[in-house]
């Protein structure tokens, strides 16, 4: 019995602890499911949606609460579910087709923070860049329309940093997003291509080769029951022009006035014009820059301050539509000389810089040599040739023009020397220039560009991209003296002593030292 | 005995019961376990990271598998854990400081897809707009610095739209990220302000009114062992510029150099430039446009492509950086004359249209307004007052010049008549417009501006902005009539039809009609 009843103890004893112990894991257990399911529930009893499983970390707008004056008070953090398989299958916030206003879908349906490869319901349209059939090929899709959205194969926007605009026009309530764009009339005002580049994925790589023709060769894809919004990311015109410096040239004589080209004596010019959008395939970008896809996509995303996470988690998308500007090529002449080998081409590749493009500063060379440029162009396109300006969108050396003012004043109050021009802008910017030109050849490719006879450009950097990219140049011509403004001497002198192409003298380090800028006080009368 | 027996049993039944139970219950929560920590665990290895608890999606860059041409494979979902408390706190990933270069960096920490919240690490300076004490009120900290990143206060980028450069230049290894900005010698040209809008959080919404002195008001803060990432969104500096055409104004004595504003017999000018960057106060930027924050926040991160989860992430941030450009005041005359009551003002709000700005298009009057207002402007500096042009980076209407560009191409083969012109865009956009003048006004309260005496535009849409800010407008300039280019009064008769300012006539529908544009083989010898 005593045996017994201590054997009696101890199993009580140990069946208490386990009940204990039990009970502490059950509501531990309790606690991790509840937490686990409440939110995602929460939200699809909100939407009622049928429940399932959800990778995609989302945000219903109904817990962005607000007081009284509209400010949003907290969010709730991410639902999370599916933890019942390896690899769930997730379903986009179905878009409510019944409310046709952008005002009611945008208030009641699921905010998609991310997708992943695999969601169900995502389905991208095939996109093999380079295919040389448009069809195999197939067409950009960046829209988020609703009918287009789960159909996505491309990551951003259309308008490159106008998608801002666009998102205010939504937000204000201005652009009702079943807005159906109608494209009649405007197809490319030439006919341009297509060149064998066109299907060459390592030979363009910053554009989309068929956005001049993007509506047109997927007219099916746009009509029901697929209903896609696709856009052109190219747009092909013509225009007149004119620019007050070439009035004074036909004056003075140096441009003749022909009638097709240079039109009459105020030296009003005839041009086509083209104008392109960024439309990137990453893996010819990192390819360009020598570096992985995915170190690409990670700066694209953290070093823009954390802006489109589907560069991280839509390894399966490979095209992106940057924020930023892209290019304008203005052609005179005949736009099918470009191509023709047997011609002469003359070529002005231009990097914005709106102080001296449009308003004429003279601490610079730009609007001079872009001018010089276009008479060149002209002049090329009246002997029988073809004469090219390309226009790029990349606002002081594309460091944007606040870091460009810094430069200008750390330069004025300092020893304003050519031998310390670039240390400026390094000190300030971490790198001299960051335009990096080895995208820009892509447009020379798509022109059916194969050789370039005078090129209106001293950069080493511009060259040398070109060059690589197999289109030869065979003859560089500088800005002419005459043409260089007094206070941009420091420029154009440390350019060339960095590199730039010059026929005349390199200057030695102690000469670069003695080319000083003008100050601000400075008055010629 | 039978007692005893028929206890033992029951326990022995109970003590069953519970290892079955116990078991089952173990094995669920270790599946639980288990998929939590997987991926968690598999980084944490991988990285050499001490464990901790972790809610924001990330991505181990490692999961981003490539086959041998580079091309990603797949990417694990994102790890998922730290559910033992009701609102979890989180670490961000810890930057690996013993490893200085971008290159081992950008390998081996953690992706962050987005940020809550309260996240445990997350700690932003505070930031209240509109403080008028530049040290209550704080800095701006968008940086993404290894040092700043928990710190941010802003969401977005510095540089607008080239970030996206920025990024380019970290992959492709150019910027070292450790990469301290030397601002020596850059601060404003001039003072300026302060003024009592820059403390009115109604009335600068869009620009951080102390953005040109932020390193020198936060100098601290950019010490140890703070080491803020602090940089300035507004530069000021000092320019001589030369445009062709005041050289023609100077020739036939419109313009009368004086040796201090106009310097000399071509035309040559000194300024004052002001770059600003966008700086949205998100509450305000909502408030402007009538609609809720929760709505803007929204739009602006989806219909961007889903750009900028914070947006909906963090509603703790109040300010964003928007990916687009900014906008340049020239300023002649003396800069303390601009908010002098006393004196008169003349004001040209410049929108940007890169084809007539730059290259002279003859299709409409844009370069020519603009030309008009720098040699207003400058007589009015010349008599004692100030004259100011604000340049805003707004290309075609802020829709882009590929879409212009279609609109040209529907003009010119359909019936280019002012009676259709602003039924052209809105068949492609779906707006006429979309620059969004509401913002605009910003920079007039910031430069001090009380009151407009000449203002040099017909926009009613530019007019009623600066007048609902409280600003008068005594006299609206129209543009000559003999500066208006032939082929661009289709569109000042058809803007001047929507509202434009004239002292002439407006056109009846019937007459827009015959208002017929150039076409493209029109030309005048």
């Amino acid at each position: 019995m005593t045996d017994q009843n201590a054997v009696l103890a101890q199993i009580l004893v140990a069946l208490q602890t386990l009940e204990t112990n039990q009970s502490a894991l059950a509501a531990t257990v309790e606690g991790i499911q509840s937490r686990i399911e409440t939110s995602s529930t929460v939200n699809q009893l909100k939407t009622q949606q049928l429940p399932r499983p959800t990778d995609s970390p989302s945000v219903d707008p109904k817990d962005l609460r607000q007081d009284t004056n509209g400010h949003i008070l907290s969010s709730s953090p991410p639902p999370r579910s599916s933890i019942d398989s390896q690899r769930p299958s997730i379903s986009l916030g179905e878009p409510v087709k019944s409310l046709p206003t952008q005002r009611r879908s945008s208030i009641t349906s699921r905010i998609i923070l991310t997708t992943y490869p695999g969601q169900s319901g995502i389905d991208p349209v095939p996109l093999t860049w380079g295919e040389a059939d448009p069809q195999k090929r197939g067409p950009v899709v960046v829209s988020r329309h609703s009918k287009t959205i789960r159909k996505r194969n491309a990551i951003g926007a259309h308008g490159g940093s106008y998608s801002i605009y666009n998102a205010l026009a939504v937000a204000a309530h201005h652009l009702d997003l079943e807005h159906k764009p109608d494209f009649t009339n405007t197809e490319p005002a030439v006919i341009i291509g297509p060149f064998p580049a066109w299907s060459d994925k390592r030979k363009i790589v910053a554009m989309d080769p068929l956005g001049h023709l993007a509506p047109w060769l997927y007219k099916d894809l746009m009509q029901p029951p697929n209903d896609l919004d696709i856009r052109p990311t190219i747009a092909v015109t013509k225009a007149h022009m004119k620019i007050p410096e070439l009035e004074d040239s036909v004056r003075k004589g140096r441009l003749v006035p022909d009638g097709k080209i240079c039109l009459n004596s105020t030296g009003e010019l005839a041009v086509t014009k083209f104008a392109v959008e960024p439309v990137w395939y990453l893996p010819g970008v990192a390819e360009r820059f020598g570096i992985s896809e995915a170190d690409l996509r990670r700066a694209l995303f953290e070093h823009t301050g954390g802006s489109y996470p589907e560069l991280i988690t839509r390894n399966d998308i490979k095209v992106f539509l940057p924020p930023i500007g892209g290019l304008t090529v203005y052609c005179f002449g005949d736009p099918k000389a470009m191509s023709d080998p047997n011609v002469k081409l003359a070529l002005r590749v231009h990097d914005e810089c709106n102080g001296s493009d449009v308003f004429g500063s003279d601490i610079c060379t730009c609007r001079p040599y872009l001018i010089f440029g276009i008479e060149e162009a002209v002049k090329m396109a009246q002997q029988g040739g073809s004469g090219v300006v390309i226009y790029f969108r990349k606002e002081g050396r594309a460091l944007g023009e606040v870091t460009k003012y810094l430069v200008y004043n750390a330069r004025k109050r300092g020893l304003d020397r050519a031998s310390e021009y670039f240390k400026r802008t390094e000190n300030i910017a971490g790198v001299k220039d960051m335009r990096f030109q080895a995208l820009m050849p892509d447009i020379l490719h798509w022109l059916g560009i194969t050789k370039i006879d005078r090129m209106l450009s001293m950069s080493n950097m511009k060259h040398d991209a070109i060059v690589e990219q197999g289109i030869p140049i065979h003859e560089r011509v500088e800005i002419p003296e005459d043409m260089v403004p007094e206070d941009s001497r420091v420029e154009i002198d440390a350019k060339i002593h960095a590199g730039y192409f010059t026929t005349g003298k390199v200057m030695t380090v102690e000469e670069l030292n003695a080319v000083k800028g003008r100050a601000w006080e400075d008055i010629e009368h």
